[in-house]
């Protein structure tokens, strides 16, 4: 476990994660998580729906903040206590996701960090946006 | 899409979701989402890490809120608009979770709901806690 | 276990696979391996790279070679000594593989065999070549 | 596409993965290659095989060198042109393996790197050795 020691990060200091969001991750998340809602998994009801397309799990794009946290801010070692997301427009099957997360606050003592989080589409539009909580121990 | 409609949604209607979490099931969400935190995926990482062996991803146990919200209540046609999630406890491979979601206010003329989430292990351990925010046309 | 005996094996013979590679076997390929080069796993990255849009990852097509040895030439029982693979050409998803592998010496005495192994895409072009180096049993 | 300049690189620098090798893994690579050798994927054939029990494929654990070359050492934008491997032990499902490569060779001009690779299990017993043949522009 090497992440980067609290003491070593400053408010400010940020990181990103991009991936393409596939069929195929949609289908995985459905079946990890049971959630077959219509929408991502249904492609006849889906062009029935408000967008016209199956779209990607909220909580699967969400997912991608996790990873920035876990794996390069503050990387292993990271204790996750909470998140906070908010949903601004649909992820579709093939759209390509940057996660940026930016250190917002330090909580000294506590070893306690929060962190924004946005995630835009390929066409820079703003999908998700965010805040984490987290623990990094030195 | 044929969730229940807004109009028949009463604040304190509940609905619940139960699952096993399994290691295949932390292995396909690092695929997934790119989250290969030790903790997550090195079993001899994770016996020096504070709980002793691997956990699963915090925002793995999340997405269940997700399965209750899009298949149950409100269910499919279901918007997602934001969740917060507290992470209270660690969800080890073959944990059982059951999540239970509760309407707490209706916003009438926007179709916004809120609802309460708390996940349980299968010793009625809290793991997880949140709040939900979703559309529902009628 | 009842592949062919090392016995009825000539100098000569040769087994195919074929397998159409998917985004989707790309995608699980990087969740098994965490190989999340974003040449294989960003669109919009690997539009900017050589290839101009991703691409399998090579142990991914070099897995087939893995398939028929186990399989097919020598098959079940086969113990596997070692590889040799050559990149020679991208694997882009939605190409379809096949790959031929042929016995090109038998280690009498101690059971052992070799076998050089073409890999083409649907257009006929090499885009993997190896040699294998297996014992069977009789 | 950011990952080490094969200006900056040494003979003598390495970078290390570590992963525990599940029964989900094995599965999935299955699917992917197709390589259903009893030995892989069939519990009670397995038992009566030379290793007493279920094996992962050797191209699996060979395919974490890969991911060593291109999230790491030289990282992002590397061109894989070969890979040796000898396969010295088995691994088991639930074994935890780590990778180190080692930057072998440098042939300039041609921007040619040669790695060695070391695979060995939760034991510290050796499983796999290669050697990589990459190329990394500036």
């Amino acid at each position: 476990m090497d992440g980067r020691s609290f003491e070593s990060i400053k408010v400010g200091d940020s990181a990103t994660f991009s991936k393409t969001i596939t069929e195929a991750d949609v289908c995985a998340f459905a079946g990890i998580t049971g959630d077959f809602n219509p929408v991502h998994i249904d492609a006849e009801a889906a062009k029935k729906s408000m967008f016209k397309q199956r779209i990607a799990h909220g909580m699967l794009g969400a997912g991608l903040i996790s990873t920035v946290l876990g794996t390069k801010l503050p990387g292993p070692g990271t204790i996750y206590l909470g998140q906070e997301v908010t949903f601004k427009a649909p992820v579709f099957f093939g759209d390509t996701l940057t996660v940026e997360c930016t250190v917002t606050e330090k909580k000294e003592g506590k070893n306690i960090l929060r962190l924004s989080a946005v995630i835009k589409n390929q066409e820079g539009k703003e999908v998700i946006t965010g805040v984490s909580t987290v623990m990094k121990k030195d």
